[in-house]
């Protein structure tokens, strides 16, 4: 009897522990198991602000994949998806191409720019490793040319932050620590520095408890970040932005360095293969199937599913994507023993924390709301916690925040 | 009786070297010495193409000139030369005017592009520690940058570099060390990474023993450097370079980094304050002072002095520098205790070692050619003992390059 072969898009929060959990509960036996990915390494994309304002080195934020599946269950291609072809059951990648009988789409999202003009071309992202460390060095860059030029150019110390969303705030959070740092490896005067966090929506953090968004406010400007809330960037150009807020007249803001951190759309890649997608994310059904594809499961941020308490979607997040992992793992295995009652997957919510720096954060976690140091470990917690669910204690040791051990 | 007033214009090597002398020449009550500097440091230019290379830390580079003069004797003015007023005796700075009896012009001298189109305005130069800074910075960005672009740009990591005189290959034998480092930094194929240097003389180190050169030449070409001699830059522009060899139609090659390491001239500000100089530089008397202003010396870069064995005149270095400055700090002493004999300078040349990275160099050293860890070894004494005529035995053991002890 021909082995099932199940196929795996991609080995991010979602893909890697569909892996690793898959790995566990099926049999040398009884499917095949093939996880493609474009790099040789998992990143934490939770942890790409701190990469991206140079406060944590990128290569504490990624590790090597072959490290933590177990290649006599899993066999690893490392190449980069084009296409899924439904109709004769087979991806389409750079390199090849690799036919299943069950697909696993966990190829994560792309950024949203919304059709802002000039985004993509000039604003820097925190979208992986590459163009994390790109955007780090891009910020030194400009504070070594600084005092290079005679006339001195003081919008090249200037950072606009696009997106008061949880990357936002994250990636503002380090950078208020980086700056100091910057400043004394250029002689660059700290007063001199901008940091300016530009918001379409009317708050900080939408949907944040408004006490926690007061304090991260505040915090944040107090080490020097200036807000434009309710403020729409209206186009991006190689010298800063445009901004209108309601129905001004837009207006520059010139900035060495802009960073696109708000919204995350589904894979580019979804659509183009001919699933029924919004913003290329598909609505997905309990069981994390495509809808009308039994043989193909989406998860992490290219699938859409709503939140029936608030009658809106769940956000793409880490967690998320995790616990879809393993519904689908499970799923899997019970769909090559040839059963026919899927689970349903139903996120469970444990808590949200949003780092402002090293030693601050805001958060609820079980309900109860906390701020300052001991928010600030919780988000460790948090993010060893994703290091234990895909490799154990010895990821958590190797790769783990245990600074306050 | 009025004490006279001995400004010294700049703290390179022969500025500092005339007033950490002066300090010990002369009584408090003998005269006033004012040093200006740009900076609040000095930095150690013959060091400038590990910091630039990014294999030595900048701050490496540099100290404190308050730590290395005697503030009861010399006063320390941070200021910027802007032009000499000889006929009032006065120095206008950027922030303030200062007026002298005796001046020390040491303000270093300037690149010298040879009217090539665009060198001024593309291409990095190893001149002060700014821009060893920028370079190193624009290098990082340039490899960061690479696997960000989805059509890649090979250019991007290739760096041209114009002149294989002592600092184009000095800097060549850094960067040889420094490019798997960056190579493993942006996940770069090190088999990607072109090094090219370009020199338009028939020869690499003109002047320099033709064994020594050859040596040097197949350790860099070993490490991966192609050099194009008796090949000429044409043109600059933000792509790369025009090149052309004798009457061939100029060809581009295309570099995403192009570092301009050929040729010094003197400074132009002594020009533009009447001066007679050929290229920045003055000739002057064998006592170092200015021909016809008896209370001008003119040391270090742009002073012109011809070596009468070669009839051609002396390189502008560091040892010569700091030995000019000896000399004049003695004149100085001389002139304000009314004495008419000033003393001669005369070169006194050690030797000369060209480093070509860490644990490699070339040199001629008491008349001796040394190669290899021998002369890697002779060229951190060289650096330890400019260190030491400055500062001491306290300046080698902050600043100095004590590996091999």
């Amino acid at each position: 009897m021909r082995k099932p072969k199940i196929v795996i898009l991609g080995a991010g929060y979602g893909g890697l522990m569909t892996a690793v959990r898959l790995q566990k509960l099926v049999g040398v036996n009884e499917a095949d198991i093939v996880l493609v990915n474009k790099n040789d390494y998992h990143y934490e994309t939770t942890w790409l602000h701190e990469a991206s304002a140079g406060t944590m080195h990128h290569d504490k934020v990624r590790y090597e994949i072959r490290n933590v599946i177990d290649k006599s269950k899993v066999e690893f291609v490392q190449d980069t998806v084009l296409e899924i072809n439904k109709d004769e059951k087979k991806v389409i990648l750079e390199k090849s191409e690799i036919s299943y009988d069950y697909l696993v789409i966990a190829i994560g999202g792309e950024p949203e720019t919304f059709g802002i003009k000039g985004l993509k071309e000039f604003a820097f992202g925190i979208t992986n490793v590459n163009s994390s460390r790109q955007l780090r060095e891009h910020m030194e860059y400009q504070f070594a040319t600084y005092n290079m030029e005679e006339e001195k150019k003081e919008e090249r110390l200037s950072i606009i932050v696009g997106g008061a969303g949880f990357t936002g705030i994250e990636f503002l959070g380090e950078l208020t620590n980086r700056i100091p740092e910057l400043c004394h490896e250029y002689d660059v005067d700290f007063n001199k520095v901008k940091i300016i966090c530009v918001e379409a929506a009317p708050t900080v953090l939408p949907g944040f408890d408004p006490e926690l968004v007061k304090y991260a406010v505040s915090q944040l400007e107090r080490k020097g970040v200036e807000f434009l809330i309710g403020t729409a960037i209206k186009e991006c150009t190689p010298e800063g932005i445009f901004v209108a807020k309601g129905e001004d007249e837009p207006h520059e803001i010139k900035a060495g360095t802009v960073v696109w951190a708000a919204g995350i759309r589904g894979n580019a890649i979804v659509e183009k293969s001919g699933f029924e997608a919004m913003r290329g994310r598909v609505k997905v059904q309990l069981d994390l199937r495509a809808p009308g594809h039994d043989d193909v499961f989406i998860i992490g941020d290219s699938a859409l599913m709503i939140n029936e308490e608030i009658n809106r979607p769940y956000p793409p997040t880490a967690q998320i994507a995790m616990q879809q992992g393993e519904t689908c793992a499970r799923n899997l295995a019970a769909l090559i023993r040839n059963k026919t009652d899927l689970e349903t997957f139903k996120p469970d919510i444990k808590g949200t924390v949003c780092s402002l720096g090293e030693d601050d954060a805001i958060g609820v976690v079980f309900g109860k709301k906390i701020m300052g140091t001991k928010a600030a470990f919780m988000k460790k917690v948090v993010d060893n916690r994703s290091l234990y669910m895909i490799g154990g204690v010895p990821l958590v040791l190797k790769k783990g925040k245990l600074k306050f051990l």
